[in-house]
């Protein structure tokens, strides 16, 4: 649909629903999974998409059905191994799989969100990076809490890396995973206006759905969720790695995770997805100005918010365990 | 399901799902109003129910279609009329319905929750009120912030009335209709330990089940939404009641507010409903147990929250025009 | 040795050195972990012990070898009823068992400083209370960081629960398992003056002897440690519950948490322990004049301290994610 | 064990763990201690060592069992005049001493971190002094606060100089002898990224040894210490020299300093080493991956700290009694 | 002399000389130190004296001769010893003696300014306590820095409690022995304004009272310095203790600190003393007024002072390795 | 002493202890009181001095008993004449008399330290010139602060004026007459390393040599002071000069200024002087060894320095009263 409002902006894009990456080794190779990026940017920006978003850690990968050798109270020195291989494919920020992935966007011309699993000295943080179509490094969003079995592998961003980037498309931001569940860092991202709000996730049930749907409706922004699609042959096979959701070891063309990426408008309109079939790039044209229609209904932080009854503060200091500060006082 | 567990209780209850209560002036005679809602208090607890919620301004009623005579910059003499009307059916807080209704609760031995219009003096509120199994009055909730057309005759609630119970049903509270939308009242709730989450609403688009599915995983606690029925018959005829929606003037009995009440676990599964076929009754046995095995996953003020990052302050004091106070100074 | 100056105190005390306590249902019954408590108790007293230690979550237990269904991105539904079991096995601080190891303190008239999991609402931590020898209730730590997998189920405590308790017996407070591996939280114990340190673990390595023995040098203060001993057997057997650390699935008698409990004086002479060889009770005098002759070399917080150049805030205030205030402003 | 990856660096060192260099005249002579320097350096290159760590003040000496002529509140012309010589034993940096051992360094093509006595005008510093394998200087540690004795003739060291530095080895950076117990400068040394924590001293009981095991847990680093070997005959007899632990007079042979130097991995795991028989070189090659799989566990400044709660600052500047500024204002 | 002038003050008071205070067990018992402290302060008081100072650490005792069993690089099981008996003849403060201090101030009705040896901790202070005449304590002074040998038994000072207190009698502070010779804290006490400057000390040398009536000049103040008296006899014999100074272990009747108390007015005139006889009381009448004569010449902080030039900061903060709190923040 | 060790530097020199220089026009010739500078540097070089010492305006003279003709308020024509003839007497610096008096120096081989009346336009300043041995102008020092009448006929010096030169004798400085009682000009020079501290005065009272002595040991420097030496007889008649400080007109030959030229050691000896007979010349050996033997005590800015609680700073731009700036803004 072509929209000719100056209020309104013509918006392409394609969503990368799936990867296929997986936790295999010949996938911890960076140049790997950076080239399968390139591949489906190229394809994106084919049909003229001018914002690519990937699913979580698309870079670094997400380890499905690995425990790291843990269990309650005891370690094995195979986990330790793993994490071994896991610390190493995971990424400095900045550094030069940052650097390529910038070229990347330039090259395409495309604006670029996607998840990365960073390295910070010994400690790993699921982080989403935002790239301008020319090819510019905006920033990057570190997920604040992990879920589950996540918290022994990734540390705890915290409020200095909540961005949002306002952009020639809109004001963009990325929430990751079950971050979306939080009610406090969305009403962040609603405060700094966020546009065109990214979800890449790893959750795949029908009730994540529903969550994006709630979203839209309550931040009065488009939604973009892009999960992964993997299948259970795309991981080392039992007993090292395991899924316990499932009762019976599920056969290799089972899908451990079945994707479901979609792009839902402010109104709670799903235009695109969700897609459990396979490895897929969605597409729609997004007008902004759904959100003005949206929000005169329900403007969360504006005239339906009650600042003096209820408060958010965020705070967007770093923490950091040591500050070293030359300051003489 | 049969639980025997002393952690675990066993709640079967109905949710009164739609009313046919209308704007007719009959309708205004309150009696009515609890007559009605005492017969189906009574259908209800003869299914063994121990909790009864109603729909939003079930006592009152919801003057959908009309305008009460406003447009922008002028203000009709009916319109004025309606008010004067309407607000004589709105009740006082407390006063003789509040303590009907309180004797009904006791006289079938259910706890009760249910949407009044409440009169302050000159201003309405959109209030809910709440009352234990013995008969006892236990509080209300107004509602914070008032949608659309709604902010000409209802007025804003503030933090002072927010409240949660602590029962033996577990916690029960109530947030009406939009406000279901706030990310920071739900938090507030969450934070106060809501199990048993009531969202007496207007809204029955099919958006609302999204957001009640989100609330119920967002707050890891079980979710009751009751909407009104009612037909476009109910209402006056136009020009006096006209609905703004719809191309052409509905049929007689067209469902202008077709219900969509709904029980929805703290995993997202729905336990009832949406029924949006007329008047009707719900129910569904409800295992706390649940929440636990919820909160595992995610416990969103808990062990999942992030308070020094992004903390929410609720201002709890009530807030007063004017305040008249002796001390010197 | 018997020491009669006003500055030194005869203390003698048993430290629980390990329970058999285990992950089994009946276990999760928690007034068998203090019937077990008592007869404990009675036996130190016995010998004219004044102050009563016992490992970490005494009380609750410690799952060891399970992962609560867990892999990394799935979940089993028998997780999440394990769960439910531990969270209904926990304890509410205040509560019934926490009045019951009061009065078990003031019974035997000791000191007690014991683990336990605590639930407080749907999060649980791991926490040690303190109790005196008139049995009262003094107050609780919860542990800052859980470890590994421990972070699915326990939350993170905070700034306002690191207390050191002031009694007869000397300053006395407790730190868990690997927060004694946080330079930073024994540093605010030193600060806080703590001359009895108390290190209920989970850790049976060798190594940890080491830190014992630097702690008691680092803070100058008396260490003592209790550890769980307790055997393949306590526990379900495989794949239900699975021991990573070992190559093959250990016999029954295999201790799987070896114990190691110990007594270390400020010089880092080992008092008493460690013992590996199965539950038992260790005891010591202790010569608080040990403090000062070692406090005389080095003074973590006082005359070896740089505070110009190093340090360390401690913020003491609860975290909540939500806080509810009347304060007019 | 080699390792191939870009990750993983092969590194061979000696740790130089005895000296035999004492307080007498001739020792005074800074370039005897070089030239034993230079033997040491030398014979551990031979062995393929990369990086050479010396004790505490091998260049400058110790002055075991002396008093410089103090007792309290009184002086002697004779402590007086040791003081001077030992003033004029020690080195200005940078200065004549300093270059030469940069050279041996770039002879050699090792790093090298070596303890000194710094004069710096007429007070000194216990420094330690680092150098690359191209011969470059790369700056200074000086004691933060001397132990007990040491007071009376070494000043305190700041924040300025608390350097790691990047080499291609790893980050590498000293901490000197009790400093080892204060737990913030510690933590300032995680903070900066410590790889390779060198810990020369002058402290040779057995409790050493577990302090150096904790720190390797504690900080996930590779602990290198290196002690002073010299037995009493290597200084002036009584009663001008004492040795107040002895409760008589030490026979000739008998060391008074008897090294411990060690090597421990970040496991805990001892790799070389103690060794108290008399002068030595250590060796042991270190698999930097080691510090990926135990901070996998516990990254004290990373996933395991608690920064909201518990927040170090270290003050880096200089701090100088009088400040000459030429700034307007 | 008599003056009558309003803005002179006749103020009397006795200067405690000398204690005999020594190091021997039975003058560790506080309470003998303050009996001596009634007998001198009565005397005093019985001669009209408005203020009475005593010598430095005269509660406590000076450790004259002692080495606390160290050696460079050695310590002794007896020096702890000795420390742990020296520890506990230090007094808290506040505590039982200076409550007695305080009432004896009252009792006699004079302000007292009297040396203490200060128990925080583990750590010691040498600390001057000050009390009105009416009975009140009005504050303390730490030693800034400890001289030589005293390192290793006093910590450190902060610019926390340098006090000049404003009294009926004039400004009076104290700075203790060597302190007297660090001209930055010095000037301090002459930013502070004051009047009565009292320097109790342990230096006998005669180059004390050139600093004595340098100080009167440079500040335009009083002083008045206050020593101990004590001989060889007084400590335990050799070679416990020893007198470095001396070449030949001085006869018992040699003084080993031989006094030197004095009072010395603002225009450098030595008004009393200096004594080096034995134990004494000095008295002397001062003339405020001569404050003012002094300062017309020259006023170190004001009319002569370059403080565009040279300008000191004077930290006033207490210093603490750390803090403790609860502002959320 | 004859001293070998590199780090020792026998010096000699001789100080100008008084001069006979006055006020009567003849001595207003510069020319004659630089005569008399040779001829004195001769005579002290022919002893084998190396440094030598001139009092305060050696060269312009001080006007002892002038009023410059002003009572308060009132002003004399004779007394702008005999201004007139001061300023004619002063020098330039650079200018002639300074060119003269490096040759002396060069000729000479001695460093020379001589007062002399400085003329900046219209503006005085009491001034100290320094020269090496090779005949080099080394600079200047400007006393910062006039005393008392001084005010009326010197201008004060700024930060840019306190040097210190590091020469082959030692650490060079000087500060002048009451400066001396300036606790932080004196600091700054410590600061800046000074070692041989010269004190040209106008100040012969007793008390002065307390201030010396406590200078050396404050600073831990040697004190060399040189004072005037003149008789009533040297300056004009009553009622023109008077002598406020004795009750009748003194006769011709008392001295109005007797001298007490003085060298003092860092331990507080008095080498020689103080000298108050008459014209002469002080000479003394220094063993700069002394300062290494007082600074182990006591370092002024070294170790026994509190820098994070009491710090000095000193501004050493120039002060103009205009500055001329070609930066725009």
């Amino acid at each position: 649909l072509f929209l000719c409002s100056s209020l309104l902006s013509k918006i392409y894009w394609r969503v990368e629903a799936s990867t296929g990456q997986c936790f295999v080794a010949a996938n911890f190779v960076n140049a790997l999974s950076t080239d399968k990026a390139e591949k489906l940017i190229a394809e994106a920006a084919g049909y003229g998409s001018q914002l690519v978003l990937f699913p979580e850690v698309f870079v670094g990968g997400y380890p499905h059905g690995s425990t790291f050798g843990l269990t309650i109270g005891s370690r094995s020195a195979k986990g330790k191994e793993d994490f071994w291989k896991y610390h190493a494919a995971a990424i400095d920020v900045p550094g030069p799989e940052v650097s390529r992935l910038a070229a990347l966007a330039g090259k395409y011309n495309v604006f670029l969100v996607i998840g990365v699993v960073e390295r910070a000295g010994y400690t790993l943080y699921n982080t989403v990076l935002s790239f301008d179509s020319l090819g510019k490094y905006l920033g990057k969003h570190r997920k604040l809490m992990p879920t589950a079995l996540e918290r022994v592998f990734w540390g705890c961003g915290d409020g200095s890396t909540i961005p949002v980037y306002d952009t020639p498309l809109g004001k963009i931001g990325a929430v990751i995973c079950w971050e979306n569940r939080m009610p406090l860092i969305r009403t962040a991202m609603y405060a700094k206006g966020v546009e065109i709000y990214c979800a890449p996730t790893a959750d795949a049930l029908p009730s994540w759905q529903s969550s994006m749907t709630h979203i839209a409706l309550e931040g009065g922004c488009f939604v973009l969720t892009a999960n992964q699609f993997c299948r259970r042959k795309d991981f080392p096979p039992p007993p090292e790695y395991t899924f316990g959701g499932h009762e019976e070891e599920p056969s290799p063309e089972t899908a451990v995770c079945p994707g479901g990426s979609a792009i839902i408008s402010p109104s709670g309109t799903v235009l695109a997805g969700p897609n459990y079939e396979g490895e897929a790039l969605l597409t729609a044209d997004l007008d902004l100005g759904e959100i003005v229609r949206a929000k005169f209904d329900f403007d969360v932080v504006g005239h339906y918010a009650r600042p003096e009854v209820l408060s958010l503060t965020v705070k967007t200091e770093p923490k950091h365990a040591v500050s070293f500060t030359s300051t003489v006082g």
